[in-house]
């Protein structure tokens, strides 16, 4: 990849649902007040470092399809290189935002202390390319998942060395962290689970696991970081099972080991649909819980049954997103991070960019149809009446939790048949349907 | 189906494993003394109610293939001639345990009052048959989710009173299990959960649930009952989503609303896998937060995305099951319990002692194996060894919490590259299969 | 459920999109000529009579939730009743087809020959129907899959009884829609496939199938049926593995056997998921074997195992299988029919209605979008000149089937890297955005 | 890797169930004779190149972590180093037969003449250590999958040029199969099928497939290849869709083009189970239509959605698929191949060869049960008996086909209700735990 390929494309503009030219928004408008914030404040949209800027379209069946050496050959001029072409693509999308893991950015040294020094120096040039384009890191994270050393583990390791060793590089990536003025920690833990019980202590491992984040979450506060730490539920892969399997299964972790008031959920579609759930389920979850946190927005095949990070596209399934972190009270510390990758043969600069523009197209208007949801009053009024019995009698007694079993029995010998009513469900997808497409 | 043909067969006999007589065990020998236990005190077998007398192999695309009438008209000698065919089959087979819903065991009146009572006559019915066969309750539980009124939910039910009449079920069963000296009472949430959020406020079903199960352990202990409360986990069908997903998901929902003190889980096989673990899995959890109660040993198929229910043939899964349950401990309160059912063309009085032979016998051998493993020793031995880097060194203060993120940073830098074992899983997997086939 | 609150409802008009009124079309508007067609005669909307009119909401774990004898107690009436409620029912929502299994029209007999006997009844009495409300049958079909005696199969059924019983169904079944005049014929072998491999001669079951089908076609051809004969693919459920797995499988038996000309695929939504296909690529593998004939449109949950035959509602889904069948020539012999019931919740004739709108508006939806997505022209463009290599040089050779492969092997080591194209699979996705959002 | 940690195990031999040496088999005894043949020459194992010598254990999430160089830098000496290391892997094991893709066995060159150039290289070592080692080559085949040119398709590229150079690859390959005197030549095709239907013109790509085979075919026939052609399908992955979806679809395609007579099947357990079948259903789909070739005997995981590959360990299925290959006649051109791999963390040659006997001692004990069942007998006796009504009356009439719908009606209409016997299937699976734990 070039980016003078990028330059030839030029900054995208919203144009409006009708226009067909391919590099322009259809939705995406950031400057445009809707629901009292500008566009670009709802939907805090962020580029992936890793997709966008290291991934060269392999997979377990085929090699790299595109180059994204950016014509360097010295390792830390590639890195530099990398990181140009990434606020150069973010100031042509109206990007605001990024996420990277530690070995993202910087190139491997011989060792953990000349790694830890290249990172240095390209958290000084991030921090350069910062202030130049106006951009902001949404939240870092350390990479526990791909080198060797980790084949069993980082914080669950069997070996204490590899623990210590994540620890370390969790340690520096907060401290960029900070340094960069990001608003999110995440730990996802790719091979925080096990490949097989038969070799696996799993209670040392979570117990070793809690600790692990006990002592990032003590560090973090004490060196005056006041965002978010976020958990990634997956529920497997790259392990046959993963601690963090999901929302619910992370946030009952963090209420054990006490962790829950400084932790929230990162939620990503993808990994919602792996673990059985829709991605509405996961941040429902997550907001009953007052742990809502961050969203990675891409999508996977409902036919599939691994990660294939797609570019969102699927406006209905954007809608609900939407609609729930709305009720939620919007992104506060999180946002949108496009954990999307384009598919394998799109290994171009062009498709790149016409990834990001369908992917933020599709979240803005998905975040234009939730407000219409809201607006149109239907569901959510259907849904307050539907519960209407336990403002009153018996119901507003178990509401308030002022009554026993015995009186409950009683209650109901004398009730009578009830009549239960019709769960609509059909009507109420025929709203949204009306509300997507009117 | 009659009782004739149950009496035909007669008392099924252990004869070993080459025995060609269908009709004897070839591993179960209850009265065998086997790692400082009588099997049958190891295993603890229950019928189940449901399946096995009530029953007729319907399917969502099929009628009855078989007829559990027992050859009764009038509905009271119905349910009296199931029981009377179920404790024959009980004593045939050598079982001790059973389980049910309130509403297997008696007709239903013309309203709650009258369903009662029938009730109340029935459990007279039983307790008569326990002390004739000398049988047990392993638990008991209240069928909340088959009936008109609980189609959206019923401790999760919008309707006020459907949720007073699911507690009043509750209320009744929990006094017929005390009363028939049973150990554990069970909640299958089997409608609690949604079609789809569209409809649903979470939260507030999330609170009525928990409150419920609060009401019902408040009851059940003021009563004297000193048995197990028991979730049983599944994620999913008949709803779209249930509440108690999984393993995990459940005891993190008892933990926060403070009641993983008075409830364990009942961990079923196919469940588990229905949620995307392996039986194994489910049961390590529970153990590992001392939360594990009792199981329902059927079996699913691993192309369908249903619950078969199948009676346990695999070998493999019953030992590594019988292994988890070894470890922590064998069953207290709970057992082994049949929630299974013959396939919809076996529809035979032999087919369902046969299914039971077959069930009875895996988890049998899978006991067996399961002690031959422990005895064996190379897998214990191998964990114990793979971790003992947390027994000196930083990793001692690891495992003693007694380290900061700043010291295992300094640590790490001065470690160099760790040497990362491998986890020898084929090696361990042939261990198995050794125990298993010599 | 009453005719009555049928009635109350009444015809339901096209108001366009934004019309609020539940009760109305947002997209059906049936005497609407667009893309040379009435929008009633490209759709060719079904109502299906087992759901509609039988199913009363019963599910593996619960009871009916409506009840569906129309207010009759007397067999036959009670399905005059259905009928009549089902024509008024096609009358409000201006549906033309209905669809149905021998056994949904009429109650069964003490024998096949009592049974037969009302058959014919309550085919003279649809035959008036059909005059009195202008209506037509698009396609019957013999049930031979919910009976007891159908447990092991029907035209595989290893009991030569069966397959007699099941062909003399398939026989009385043909004459009825020689006599309504259907313009298709169905078999869904819901018990055509196996349990267990164990108990089964899979080649002799196939080979007896393979026979029934030329039996059939033989007979239907004979008395001057000219419709289509239609096989409906499903790769499980009831049974562990159907037969007619999938189109594709389907197609490959029906060419073995020599039944292609005269046999066509009726194509179900949700039976294409659960066999891990998308409904598009099982309409475009029937299309490609010129063996395209009819849908049924219902839809799955991509996060459940089993058939759970929602009413459509996925416009995504919809355009994208009517952008097929028009590609494939619109419907000839075939149409839309809804395999669809309400959930369970849904228990009123209201939510019948309202669950037919939603469908119908769907597809009517879909319909609109596919024609504009061809008229758009740019995904058949970029398809037409990705392939454009085919049209001339080597690439010619190959497609007119003039080379050899040592040619090729000549050809290719001259011909150096060849330079492959992005596939621009998430721009093509965006236009399909653009298409339905604008 | 090292060969002198291979050397260091030296020789394994057989020394029964019971023995607790790690490198031993336990069930595995080539020479022994056993149902009228050796057993090496019953089960005729094959290596897998690939895997074995070349896959350093990255995924999709993580890096190498074996290394594969065998302690050389140049490439020619590396490759060279591997066959080495692969022939004495199989003098350690008792391996007769390897597999390998055209890309595996030598290095790349600058270009498709010089690749070629190198691969004579290399098949001019592979045939010297053949004679060296007494070792064959069960199949070769060509890797169309993996180089960036093959993103789209090889054989079903929109790209002529890339079609071309993929026939290149074949005729190449298949010299040399001839040349080492394989007796199998395999297709797989990983990116023969789709990433999105919306830019495919399915047609022709499968038209253009159809050719290929052709093409290779009569290439290798002329040729004088004795072997069979064999299609290896798999439903998906690395693709959304692969249009060698299962065996049906496989062989419905190649019935279709009229290549049913020169290619077989090579079955693989883990795509059987990701196409939605057991194994054992596949190798019966293939032995039906006379179409049984070979097999690659790796596992799945079944609570997982992709290709894991895990060396067989499951006694179940080795023993079923063993029953159905006994059953098809055994082995003929083709044999067990390991498409399997060690996990990530098992990065030891000593994993590998315990990784190995794993699988060999599976199978082979697979083959001592699937004989076992044979002798024993009952459950053949139970299939043949259930058929037997088509063995005289109506049966034979139907079996024969010499009947029409109208006699079958008639004889059903005085039939009378059926008596449907019971499948037993729980007896037939309590006959397969005796086979196995007796």
């Amino acid at each position: 990849m070039k980016i003078d390929d990028l330059r030839k494309i030029g900054k995208i503009e919203y144009r409006g649902s009708k226009n067909k030219e391919k590099f322009s928004f259809k939705h995406y408008n950031p400057e445009e007040v809707i629901f009292g914030k500008k566009m670009k404040d709802h939907l805090k949209f962020a580029m992936s470092y890793w997709h966008t800027l290291c991934a060269e379209g392999t997979d377990m069946f085929g090699n790299a399809t595109a180059d994204k050496s950016f014509q360097k050959s010295d390792p830390l001029e590639t890195y530099k290189a990398k990181a140009d072409f990434g606020f150069e693509l973010m100031d042509i999308l109206g990007i605001d935002y990024y996420c990277f893991h530690d070995v993202d950015i910087a190139p491997p040294g011989k060792d953990l202390e000349e790694t830890f020094a290249l990172f240095d120096q390209m958290i000084d040039y991030l921090e350069g390319l910062q202030a130049k384009h106006g951009k902001k890191l949404l939240w870092a994270t350390a990479n526990n998942f791909a080198d060797k050393k980790f084949m069993n583990g980082a914080a669950t390791s069997p070996n204490a060395d590899v623990y210590a060793i994540a620890a370390a590089k969790v340690k520096k990536t907060i401290d960029a962290t900070i340094r960069l003025r990001g608003t999110g920690f995440v730990f996802w833990g790719g091979r925080e689970g096990y490949e097989t019980l038969l070799n696996t202590d799993m209670k040392k491992e979570l117990d070793n696991f809690a600790y692990f984040l006990k002592l990032s979450r003590d560090y973090g506060r004490k060196q005056g970081f006041k965002g978010d730490f976020l958990i990634e539920p997956k529920p497997m892969e790259p392990t046959k099972h993963q601690y963090d399997f999901d929302t619910a299964t992370a946030i009952g972790f963090l209420r054990k080991h006490n962790l829950h008031e400084d932790f929230k959920i990162n939620v990503e579609a993808n990994h919602a649909t792996l673990a059985g759930h829709t991605f509405q389920h996961e941040l429902r979850t997550a907001a009953i819980e007052g742990m809502f946190g961050s969203i990675d927005a891409n999508e996977g095949d409902p036919q599939l049954g691994w990660d294939t990070d797609h570019f969102p596209k699927n406006v209905y399934c954007a809608t609900l997103a939407m609609y729930e972190i709305l009720k939620a009270g919007g992104f506060k510390n999180g946002g949108i991070n496009f954990d999307a990758k384009t598919r394998r043969p799109s290994n171009t600069v062009e498709d790149l960019v016409l990834a990001y523009i369908m992917g933020m197209d599709t979240y803005a208007l998905g975040l234009r149809k939730a407000i219409a949801l809201i607006e149109d009053g239907r569901l959510d009024e259907f849904v307050q009446k539907r519960y209407d019995s336990y403002n009153r009698g018996i119901g507003k007694n178990i509401a308030n939790q002022e009554v026993t079993l015995e009186e409950l029995y009683e209650y109901a010998l004398k009730a009578g048949e009830p009549e239960v009513e019709s769960g609509r469900q059909e009507y109420l997808e025929s709203i949204i349907n009306q509300i997507l497409f009117s």
